[in-house]
């Protein structure tokens, strides 16, 4: 295994947000879900997309902006988004404005960031911009050499994937360099980026990640200015899918891919690093068992040993695909509920099965309820089980019923 | 690969009721579903198993076998069934009996078996009776002695799998024969018994059951009277379950038990014999072909080729599985639908695809449903429909109507 630390002097950007740049694209996706700034949509049906023709849109930026500056008084370096800006093009005006010949959609997001980065210039002459680069990952050297960005912005290049392509990623940098954007920035993930329901992270995939994120570090030439790393933990996907891994479970995940950036490198002695700072047996929550009774533990240990437990419940097959199993799909289908005519013997056993899952689900819930009130309001309790735990609890709830219904109208002579 | 004729002089119980030896079991179980009839079972909520302690129950039986015995005037042969005697020993009367010291659920079953055996003969002294032999495959040799049964009855072995274990069933089929048993019958299936809902069968799977009965077949001493085999064409698993495979679609899994078990292989020869027989390209009905247009079409041909069109849409993952996707997981979960708030590009994006899927899978039950009322009465089709496409449909359909909601409750201002 090759060693590769992550180069000297080079940041780590923690997750404290203070220190982090703040990220402003979400404020304005965000911003832009109410109703009285949905006329500054591109399109009336995508929340996260600012139409670039109207001034009040770079106006409500420019203000969220210096809310979030005023907020952070020694702020350097800002983070502005601009990433997966969907439906772009596809609005009234800017259908109007690409009918010119030769105007692109690419100009117009360029133009659109360049308005922003300029005027945030403007207002805080000294203050770095960092963008996503994804936008313009396809654009040729030409393009970005006319983009008016070049000095202007560092590109963040995110990769979140196990199997991140080092050769391609180096290139990417190296286009960015040689189009004048020498300093760039990288993005690995500790927590989120599995799949949008995911409530546990494995801690394997995220230092996979981070191991190809040190590789390229170890290969972009000299030229590149690879200015550090932010370590992205995700909460949701975006501002309305459902809460993805809550940071308890991501602890282990985020010490770990701390530690081997740290360590340059990841073998059993960064796993033992770790698991002695936590108190785990495993760099993989839902293997962790406490050491000894009495040892330390790390804030939401209990919690994430609750929601590990709960988690694994929830996704096996069995109780999860209830409703699919051979004697729902046998002997409960449509026609029988419909007809209330089922064979009692094997709609009590559907029934009783139900009903045994429904309980131990119940308690899981419960015990994992009872931990979360200390950690988080009411309001994000409340929408976590409603995310993880109701899709899996109603079906069962309604079939226990439909049941009940089926086999009291046949005791009542139907 | 051996190749294993069956037995010459051997019967091959052929498919036609009238030439089959009926099962009155599936006719008793009928019955006590009825409520009249339901003082009759051995518990309230088994519907398949008689009370033995109740004369009226042999009378109901036996009135049964007379209205069958009358139907079919030259009958020599009876079924009686008696397999899968659920909860026999539950009932009230049969607790008390159970009480006694040294009594027995096996002799419970037994002695009913040896009474209702021995009205048959005293009905019709020259009747044949057949009878399955699972209830007493775990019987000491000691206990099959004393049955009552010896002389009296012939056991017809069940085993529909690929997997059929030679060796075992030779030498339950020796035990049967030293207790006294020596006529015996094999039951192998053509359809039915791969899954309560399985629409569709694998001709390979019964290929394999029929090969391994033609290994017993060789491997029995000379003592063991094989009878017969009896190829099984299951409609339903059992009286209050959904429908299974329909003949038509079991056709060319039929022809080729039926072949394999004339040639006492099954080879390439055996392939082509079928294939030209029904003019088709492959023995799976999965694979089948028309060879070219103006060719011979077996009777549901064409209904066979589109419910097996319809069933793999049914059961492939992305439709059946449609409500546990990423993206209905992701953005459509409870939490959002209860609040009406949700991301409309996403959830457009999940409404345009359930709805296409809704689409296709109209037309293909449409076709399905103007062949299939060819064959079937309208009660048939519609049961069908009823089992096998609502457990889909009604999903989707809940899943597009329910984001119609959402959307259209945000457009209004919610």
């Amino acid at each position: 295994m090759e060693s590769l630390p992550w180069p000297k002097g080079q940041k780590l950007v923690h997750l404290d947000l203070k220190g982090a740049p703040p990220r402003v694209e979400y404020l304005h996706k965000f911003v832009l879900k109410h109703r009285t700034m949905c006329h500054l949509r591109e399109v009336a049906h995508c929340v996260g997309t600012l139409n670039p023709h109207k001034e009040d849109g770079v106006k409500l930026v420019m203000e969220m902006l210096r809310q979030v500056v005023e907020l952070h008084p020694d702020l350097h370096t800002l983070h502005i988004g601009a990433d997966e800006v969907y439906m772009l093009g596809e609005g009234e005006e800017s259908k109007l404005w690409l009918a010119s010949p030769g105007q692109t959609v690419e100009q117009l997001f360029l133009i659109h960031v360049a308005k922003v980065a300029k005027a945030i210039k403007e207002a805080w002459p000294q203050m770095h911009i960092i963008m996503w680069d994804d936008m313009m990952r396809g654009m040729s050297q030409d393009t970005l050499n006319d983009s008016g960005l070049i000095r202007l912005v560092e590109p963040m290049l995110w990769d979140y994937t196990p199997n991140l392509d080092v050769e391609k990623t180096v290139s990417l940098l190296e286009k960015y360099c040689s189009a004048g954007m020498v300093d760039v920035w990288a993005a690995s993930s500790f927590k989120g980026s599995t799949s949008v329901h995911t409530c546990v992270p494995n801690t394997h995939r995220h230092v996979e990640n981070h191991r190809q994120w040190l590789k390229v570090a170890a290969s972009v030439s000299a030229t590149v200015k690879l200015k550090g790393i932010a370590l992205t933990g995700w909460q949701r996907y975006d501002h309305l899918s459902v809460l993805c891994e809550l940071i308890p479970v991501a602890l282990p995940s985020l010490v770990t891919c701390l530690q081997l950036l740290t360590d340059g490198q990841f073998n059993a002695d960064t796993q033992r690093k770790v698991t002695e700072k936590l108190g785990i047996s495993s760099v993989e929550v839902e293997n962790m068992e406490r050491v000894s009774a009495g040892e330390f533990l790390f804030p939401g240990r209990t919690l994430a040993h609750l929601i590990v437990d709960l988690n694994s419940f929830l996704n096996s097959e069995d109780v999860r695909y209830f409703e699919k199993n051979m004697f729902v799909r046998g002997w409960f289908s449509p026609y029988h509920q419909h007809r209330k005519m089922v064979s009692p013997l094997i709609t009590m056993q559907i029934h009783r099965q139900a009903s045994t899952y429904l309980t131990v689900l119940q308690q899981k819930v419960e015990a994992v309820r009872e931990e979360m009130v200390h950690f988080y309001p009411d309001s994000t309790v409340q929408e976590w089980f409603e995310e993880h735990v109701s899709p899996v609890l109603i079906p069962l709830q309604r079939i226990r019923d439909d049941i009940t219904v089926c086999l009291t109208g046949m005791e009542s002579g139907h």
